[in-house]
């Protein structure tokens, strides 16, 4: 499957929740994130990610595919990222 | 067609992206986005963030379906925006 994944958090764990999924996605931008994953390793993702945040304050959305084929993705400006060159 | 929104740009250019996507999308968190737009009001959507952003310096990544049929969200922590209401 695939996954993009976008967190708003308090500073002091936005940095945490940043060092975390470098280390599962593909970093896209500011805090956004991108991957074709396995349902166990996203469910595992979404474990480490409930240790981290503070579940009243910081947000998480995730938006599953079952193929990024359903989607088609574009940029105006600059790809602070070169993920491209995983898709 | 559904679009999914993300950018990244220096604060003051970020506040006025802000501030022109709230009156064409529905505001997801932080600087996401995502809303039900025709090809023709999306095109106007780019142009119109053509025209605030330094295409050098910032970034606007942006997903695009034929239906939000396509992906499943989910959600950690808090929803900052009640956009289920429009899911």
């Amino acid at each position: 499957m695939y996954v993009i994944l976008v967190y708003d958090a308090a500073p002091k764990r936005g940095v945490k929740i940043l060092k975390y999924l470098r280390t599962k996605l593909n970093w896209v931008q500011n805090s956004v994130f991108e991957g074709e994953v396995t349902e166990k390793s996203f469910e595992e993702i979404k474990s480490g990610l409930k240790t981290i945040i503070n579940t009243e304050k910081d947000s998480v959305i995730y938006y599953t595919f079952d193929s990024k084929n359903y989607f088609e993705r574009g940029i105006l400006g600059v790809e602070k990222n070169e993920i491209s060159s995983f898709l």
